[in-house]
């Protein structure tokens, strides 16, 4: 290996049948696509979405703003927020006849994870509402699929959360801000400006980051042309696993089992002697501070609440004792360290958290599914094959 | 760029923000893993399922046989065939509490195509048997889920198909063989033994082909940690793109709209002079005849029926049409072209074409996923970000 800096591109014109030996392990590094959606530096610790720092946008803007920034491109002037919050209201309750269907999926899979039911329930929205092939669509068509996806993943996460509770479903309200609405539709109750922000805050950090696994699924989809819904359903399945964006209640379940500071570095020393992986600590990409952890650090302190200052304290004394004991691989937070803090002080219930994660991913999953359909080519890689060479003949059924 | 032969290997070491200009277009010829599932050779005509030319199994085997051959890595003995469908006959049945939710589903989305159907409720049925992540679970249990969705697909997909149509449900019959069954729970009937064998080639055909979209879109959710059903619904939805999975009946309309032989020339002559794509030729690997169509060109031959002749006709007449106004490019007929006269002979309506498909390829599919949870990575690739340079200052809200 040369180390030095090659595109795919160099080798894409060769047939499959002559590629060279050396596989990449989870595509590391590689350039798959083009985009302007946004970007991750992982050497910086900076991420931007289109031509701004996301974080500055988690500070400066609301998340409507950042929606759209990411679906098209541009910041919203005043009556353009103003006519995109129109658009989206209406969008986000749930069409009678999916509502109809909703207590009976709740009831046959009552102990499935929220983001199972979303899954189920999103594909009968799109199978429900007719949404025809992307490759059917004019752009116009499937920007408006997008924002009518967007509008009601909230909305159904929230209602299926209710329904396997027990509790009476609370339908979306126009005069609520995107994450006050949120909120008021799982607990019932209108939250307070400083949680609606935190949460908001929250949500804008997450809409999109890179070619993540849900993200490259999406496009993966939609490069069949398949439909707006069969793509976000995939990215939910993608996100769903535990090594994607399943573990920010287990970061806080890390700070419950630590329980108070003192019994931190005992705690802390076991596990990574032991060869378990801390929770909220790592990241593929990022080599120094995840900046949504530096960002959400300070919106938890903001905020207060009971978890802020162990979780601060388990922060230091973990980056301590993995020092210690793994000296040359530096590991910070991640964004789940300090998400699942916000999100517990903001009311959230924990098995909420990673479906909280996805109806602000599936905003960055449909500006995704825009830019692949709008220049499409179908992604279909190839393989080396490594078993046993063929052909053999096949022997008679014995 | 110098043409040579290099792996994807040399440059998955480059951080995200150095690698060089080129990207692939659907990551053509990009080798993204080892794989002892199969591999399609382009160039030389030729696909194969483990050791086995795929179209020799289809000539001698089961559909039962190169399944478990799929799944296990080697042709079943005859005490292994006889456990293996002891296993899999009570699979074949819809759990009381899905099958409860069916009709409420195609009630809701009554016009839907089927494949939107199935994602919908194979969703459901992951979601009500509680599919664990597939990090969680051992390689056994995995595999007896794997199993267990290949087995229950069909049911699912007749069973939409008939509450579509207003049909009572049939039940799966245990003492039918898989291609029997499968028509049986269709049409209410038993079939031919020729017409289930023809089926049942087609569908041993079409189990798996490489890294196509959909099996790469099982394997990068697969990689996620996320549930078996997670990915084969993902697999869905990329198999429901017009550009994939969505053809063998439109070469069947094709055939239709011609008519009569005799009008053949004028209208392919038409087709391609106004840029149409002709539905069933063309492949994007394959750069000879597809070994596919030519064994489903004889299974059609084989069973007769009335559109074998104008099929092998029109086949002939397309050749030399875009031979002539397409000279150069060589583009033979594909898996789609004789797919839809073998289904259509053995009375498959075409709606359920796709979805037939579907049926198999969640036999590669699973395959694929067991692969990938037994030597997992998270997929993870970059993407060259090309938009306006950041980070430009955020403006204050207007």
């Amino acid at each position: 290996m040369s180390g030095g800096t090659r595109s795919v591109g160099e080798i894409m014109s060769q047939p499959a049948e002559s590629v060279a030996h050396d596989v990449p392990r989870g595509l590391e590094g590689v350039v798959v696509a083009e985009t302007s959606i946004g970007d991750v530096r992982g050497l910086e610790g900076f991420y931007h979405y289109r031509q701004y720092n996301a974080v500055e946008l988690a500070e400066k803007r609301s998340i409507e703003d950042v929606w759209y920034l990411m679906h098209h491109g541009e910041l919203p002037t005043a009556s353009e927020r103003e006519a995109f919050s129109a658009e989206v209201a209406p969008l986000r309750r749930i069409p009678a006849e999916v509502q109809s269907a909703l207590p009976e999926i709740a009831r046959v899979a009552s102990q499935a994870p929220p983001l199972d039911l979303l899954r189920t329930t999103l594909s009968l929205f799109g199978a429900a509402l007719g949404f025809r092939p992307s490759l059917d669509l004019s752009a116009t068509e499937l920007h408006e699929q997008a924002v009518r996806v967007c509008a009601v993943v909230p909305t159904l996460l929230c209602s299926l959360y209710r329904l396997q509770h027990g509790l009476e479903v609370v339908e979306p309200r126009p005069d609520l801000a995107y994450a006050a609405n949120y909120l008021h539709m799982m607990s019932g109750e209108v939250p307070s400006v400083e949680h609606a922000r935190g949460v908001e805050q929250y949500l804008i950090s997450t809409i999109d980051h890179g070619f993540n696994a849900s993200t490259f699924t999406a496009r993966v989809i939609t490069s069949t042309g398949a439909d707006l819904v069969a793509a976000v359903v995939g990215g939910i399945g993608a996100l769903s696993g535990p090594l994607h964006g399943g573990a920010p209640s287990r970061a806080l379940d890390m700070l419950d089992a630590i329980g108070t500071i003192d019994k931190a570095d005992a705690w802390l020393r076991d596990a990574v002697e032991r060869g378990d992986r801390l929770m909220g600590f790592g990241h593929r990409v990022y080599k120094t501070d995840d900046p949504r952890s530096v960002m959400l650090r300070s919106v938890a302190e903001r905020l207060g609440g009971s978890k802020v200052e162990i979780a601060k304290q388990v922060e230091q004394r973990a980056i301590d004792v993995l020092a210690e004991l793994k000296p040359g691989r530096k590991l910070s937070t991640n964004v789940e360290f300090y998400a699942g803090v916000v999100m517990d002080t903001c009311g959230v219930p924990r098995e909420m958290f990673t479906p909280t994660f996805a109806s602000s991913r599936v905003i960055g999953w449909t500006a995704h599914i825009l830019e692949q359909a709008a220049d499409n080519r179908l992604i279909r890689p190839s393989a080396k094959y490594v078993g046993p060479p063929p052909p053999q003949p096949v022997p008679p059924a014995g």
